[in-house]
């Protein structure tokens, strides 16, 4: 980070019925739909939902992502 | 959740002078005049004033609320 | 508790649609269909769901409950 | 909170047979029968105690309680 | 979650040679063999084995999993 | 654990009125009557009961017991 | 408890040369000499002091102590 | 907090080379710059990086800031 | 600490509007008035109150503040 | 374990650009470089990097080791 | 300590097949072997191994070890 | 950080008779006597000792630093 530059935090929840791995990045691609300058980010939770056959349907991965406020 | 959808969650206080329940429910309705699509909520603190007569004056309640970005 | 007793811990998640105090009540009355000897609980999570009009679809706290093992 | 006060903090459980909000409410009540200047709470934990008939008998809820020094 | 309805929460650790997403499907479909209705799951821990020639020898995922009580 | 064996765990509280290696060993004890295949515990609170003269009447230590799930 | 009873808490470091046991009996006869109707204790921490021959020169066990205002 | 009223909280982490008390200035008057009604703030995390001389280059705090939604 | 000695803990929220090396030392030298044989202070929160000119008004440093027991 | 035997735990980040498992892998190949009898690991935080196209440059696990003092 | 001295802090998990404080000790007098001046400890987890016959094979106390730099 | 490059973590307590930032920079001043490349730090504790005058006699930071491995 630049000397005194500011980082906003922004929290969402990446999804996969894949695994954990792509769950990250399919939350942070949609972000950046958005927000420009990611830069980091830190997982805080690791959750799912479990279908019929008890297969893992979804992987739901809650994330923090930081980035620079534009100037 | 949908299949790789990705959620975003905010974060806000919702007060009540009524009691706890009334707190959660205020802070999602108000939120949802600016936040559509709304799907759930995680109690993260709970706190509150107190008057002059040790009455509680407000009761505050710290919420996450998970919403499907638009598409 | 009796000295040099053991008490189990269960773990639910009980729900209402009217508030909190109702959904410790539900988890409760649902377990005791179950376990006997229910002695204590514990609250570890608020959370619910939102319905389409943004008002509170369910109230659900995770609850440890403690209860006697049998002798 | 004035600048440059002092604020003590001290720790009790309210109780109550009816729900949350009335337990919060009792544990301030009761302390502010010694405690002057009582000015913000915060709930650290909720227990409660299950009687014989699978019902709650007591809601118990963990509070910090806030308070100007006197001056 | 239908409304009023109960969720049962069981922790169990799941393990896997090979990673992390496969410890989790592990421990989800051996749970499924003895109770029905499995819902969500929560990753509460990461641990892991460490081989003789410092491989990874298992990974184990500490998992809560919710699911709804039999009526 | 063997690889990609599944361990289930239980939470209970062991009691004593001698002290917490006692309280430990009751807990464990008592849970073996019912389940086999105990593996390993972790303390995860330790609280107890005050007496009328003051003395400590009970240690209460909170256990999670792991087991591996029967084959 | 009995019903809508509040009970202050207290917060203490009992020690000893001894070990966990005997520090945590210390804190609380101590406390005795000060407060009535001591009713529980929580142990939040466990510290120690070290001397120098490597020996533990001191268990440190800081404890939360509840008790019934006096009525 | 006015009663019933609704707070936003958003997350930043503000930075300085000088010290913390410069790194949660410079991270609220930077939000100032597009928030309104900015009312209290919690740190939650207090980290840096470490220049090639070993000295401090930059603290960063992570912050918490609570606003009135405008209405 | 002396062994066996008993140290009671007391929290605080000390102040400054210059910042949080003032607000702990405000926050002990108040506490001083009342309480003898201050021994050591933790730092559990770090909070603070933004004014309308979007400057920190107040600085706010929750302390546990140790003290031997009289003897 | 072997009974009384004592274990040393050290701390480190491994990293990666592929996915999780290959940083924990990445992280005890390097720590196996200078320290034997690496026993078990746990991983206490996710953390990662955004690269200029919004992709995940590098994922970050911190991870502690633990392994036999050699005798 | 004294004033701007630095201590270094080391992890370790003491074990032993006796109880509690014996672990404490025993991880304490291993350390010692190999690092000087030792001034604190504090124990951050308690967790064990379970024998054949339902006994505590094992007790293991995860400690910090905080010690004065050499100079 | 470079990718796939790994961290080591260590943990010190930097103290002060000045103030908190003079904590930290005294401890990684220290650190970096016998350790090379640190790159990053995280605060995790804040305590301090109170002198004969209720006076701040020290303040003591607990730092995590990373550092790169040599290669």
């Amino acid at each position: 980070m630049p000397d005194n530059s500011t980082f906003a935090i922004t929290h969402l929840v990446g999804t996969s019925d894949v695994g954990l791995d792509d769950a990250i990045k399919n939350g942070i691609r949609r972000a950046s739909e958005s927000l420009r300058n990611l830069d980091w980010f830190e997982v805080t939770d690791i959750r799912g939902a479990i279908g019929p056959m008890s297969e893992v349907r979804q992987f739901q991965v809650t994330l923090k992502l930081g980035f620079r406020y534009d100037s």
